[in-house]
């Protein structure tokens, strides 16, 4: 990972900002610009040096992980060990400007580290620097979102060796996410949705304790975390003889999963690539049981920028990557859900996601 | 659940913190207020009613959740829905002051909620509320969090059916959560830790990919969510033929971790509890190794209220549900940490965690 062009990207945007330093508090942000993996830790980037401020408990781990920026452990309080390093700096009649990322930082926390500045120091709100930055992501990026995406699809093949009548959507759980764990995954990039029954109606219906009944859809949405980097990946399948209203709604929803992945190109909008989805469904007269948007960035956190939704005006460039997860809930009845990860190329893009999306019935 | 009444007794409150609403954001504290178990919405406590605000995707789940609140499905974002519904209240010369949750709301979304609000609305930072009355469990609490502690136990009966050297310690994790997913757990309450070799020198050595060396300490650190409620334990298990250096730091940290569950009861402070196991590390010369606090509240969340931290003031009362885990960490060469969870009683304390915690060496 290019951890020090990454932080020299960031401080060749802090003037634009009006910034001296943005003080990174998000976790992925920070593990993005420097590659520290714990769950406690602020990096502060101005224009030539970078510093990274973490407890005792990360000692050892921030030596080792953490490049591009000095380590200090803080003795008490992480928020205090950065006011004092502020502190020694020598004071200039401007005063200092430093930028947080008002998107995660809590307003007590704000409050906390205003008294804590010394003289001369001011906060300006500043967001999404770094998680713009992530939105195009690297060739080593592309190689573990790769990497998780191959691992991640496996997981179906389990599901098709257990799904059946009477099992517990909890058991099916198990069984990927034990499947995940043997195959090396540090763990799920969400909890798993097993959905049955009248279910799958619930777009975000985790796998409860209902046993699969002997008819109708099984919407299957999950992932996994290898590296760092998410998967994500949807496939409904059909338990039981299926008729053919089943079949047809499943293929009008195929098909506008398949029409928003051809709109996916350098150049387009992400609302070109939600409105590509909501035309098919649209015509098909599905287009009002399709309740959220198109998709989503996918990288180090499950949900990233880009938003694939309706009317955002975000111009896909090569090397970002998204879902493209279309599908229809009609509530107490059914749902369908298919969604894959794609990656922008240069000619369009690349479907990362290898699992076939024909009607399948079990 | 009786979420009424915790609804009534947040309302008791109010004016005493000089706000005529409550606006909770932090998901748990809506959890425990109205029984939402969704990842989106916003709770409005007033002095006479309750107001559940949340998306689309959250329609079926909510009204079938939430209890004791007026559930409003937002048409665009939550926070719009939420200012609209402020805008139709009937405008009094005083105004309206609206706490919010300042540890669980970003400066950004406070920026937000700020320009969307009507006039004669004003925002006042609170903090703490809910949490503060969340630190003591009711019996329905304490019958839930006791169900998941027995749960998260036998996984421990896992780790000794699998524990050997020649292992990775990924692989025991896939085993354990594996088991607790069998068992009904909806999750593992944070990412396992085992840690072998060097690594339990890292108080957070998440399972790695390392396998078990033939000889030393391996820390087992885990715990499952279950109907909503955590349970954290750890137990430190030696491999091989052990010595005479491991037992002895074993039996101290044992002896720290019996003495600081002595000192639970109701009356004590938490600071007084974290002091009975440094004294037995100190008088050991262990106490520069046991680099981290004794424990931590447990309940819908893995950490809460209280930190039983060094001279941290919080009185423990009846209902009160924390850890103790007293640990020592040589770094590049072992560690041991030994994490029961107690409830305070009315005369002293009970431990919740059944699992022996005498030496043992496999």
């Amino acid at each position: 990972m290019d951890f020090l062009s990454r932080q020299q990207q960031l401080r060749n945007q802090l003037s634009a900002n009006r910034i001296d330093a943005l003080l990174i508090s998000h976790l992925p942000n920070i593990r993005y610009l420097c590659g520290f993996t714990g769950s406690a830790g602020l990096l502060l980037v101005d224009e030539t040096r970078s510093f990274f401020f973490t407890d005792v408990r990360y000692d050892t781990q921030s030596r080792e992980e953490v490049k591009g920026a000095k380590v200090v452990i803080a003795r008490k309080a992480v928020l205090s060990a950065l006011a004092e390093s502020l502190g020694r700096r020598k004071k200039r009649r401007k005063g200092w400007a430093i930028g947080i990322e008002s998107d995660h930082l809590t307003v007590a926390e704000k409050k906390r580290l205003a008294e804590l500045l010394p003289a001369g120091f001011r906060l300006r709100d500043s967001s999404s620097l770094v998680e713009k930055a992530r939105m195009v992501k690297d060739d080593d990026e592309l190689a573990l979102i790769r990497s998780a995406v191959q691992l991640g699809a496996t997981l179906f093949d389990r599901v098709l060796e257990v799904l059946k009548p009477g099992i517990k959507e909890s058991e099916m759980a198990a069984e990927m996410e034990y499947a995940a764990r043997r195959a090396g995954a540090e763990e799920m990039s969400f909890p798993t949705i097993i959905a049955s029954g009248a279910r799958p109606a619930l777009p975000h219906g985790r796998a409860s304790s209902q046993v699969v009944a002997p008819n109708g859809f099984v919407v299957c949405d999950f992932g996994v975390i290898l590296a760092g980097y998410c998967s994500d990946q949807t496939r409904t399948v059909w338990v039981g003889k299926p008729h053919n209203e089943a079949r047809s709604a499943y293929d009008e929803v195929r098909e506008a999963q398949e029409a928003a992945i051809t709109a996916v190109r350098p150049g387009a909008t992400v609302g070109d690539v939600d409105a590509a989805a909501r035309k098919v469904l649209r015509k098909a007269g599905l287009a009002r049981y399709f309740t959220h948007s198109t998709g989503h960035g996918v990288g180090l956190e499950i949900h990233e920028a880009p938003r694939v939704a309706a009317a955002q005006t975000e111009v896909l460039r090569p090397g970002m990557v998204i879902t493209i997860e279309p599908g229809v809930y009609f509530p107490g009845k059914w749902g369908i859900r298919i969604e894959d990860m794609v990656a922008v190329t240069e000619g369009a893009c690349e479907v990362l996601t290898p699992t076939r999306k024909d009607f399948l019935a079990v």
